[in-house]
């Protein structure tokens, strides 16, 4: 599969990442065959990502690794539960984790890095 | 839309329910906008089912009810975090959560509850 191309969704796993210590949920994210794989061999996660069409690891830009210590599979095989000690923070916002917010837009968390600082202006993970 | 009919992805939000106490992630699905707004509403969590085309509330046949305490949402609006009060089990094979193996198959987790007893021998969550 080239670089870009859209994988079809089936071809995927959900991958819901949790710190190992506190519980709480830092992200969900997607894993094809070969992220989980070398999630696996690695010990660090690996995720693909839809919108770029290609495998990344997590923290390759930011330094904000996920460093694995736990993985279930859910009861039909289609998720995958991480449980990772994050370094820095999990969200490319500068928050802990991805899930900052209540619906009704309340913020419930605090920033633990500056976004601008670890990937510059562009809007990257 | 009638019953059945396959949504596009990108009319779903990712769902991930997690026991407000306990902190354990207990299963993976998806809601539509209804689903969404029912959960609000009614305090109690309803999912969009892909495979069966059709909403569902949790615990609509076997009783096993989540009961909502807070929702968050995630950082590009693609997934929600519920935080709930799981009756029973949230797993239709019996365990507390869906996540019950390790990537390997080692079983983690014990039965709360047996799913024949709750669904008969139809395979339904």
């Amino acid at each position: 599969m080239k670089k870009g191309e859209k994988k079809e969704e089936r071809e995927l796993k959900h991958a819901v990442a949790q710190d190992y210590e506190t519980g709480e949920v830092l992200m969900l994210a997607h894993m094809d065959e070969e992220a989980l794989r070398l999630t696996i061999e690695t010990g660090k996660a690996h995720y693909w990502s839809r919108s770029r069409g290609k495998l990344w690891r997590k923290g390759e830009i930011s330094g904000n690794e996920q460093i694995i210590k736990d993985i279930l599979i859910d009861c039909d095989e289609d998720a995958v539960l991480l449980k990772v000690k994050q370094i820095g923070g999990a969200c490319h916002t500068g928050y802990r984790s991805c899930f900052y917010r209540r619906i009704n837009g309340e913020i419930v968390s605090e920033k633990v890095f500056d976004p601008e600082e670890k990937y510059g202006k562009k809007d990257d993970k």
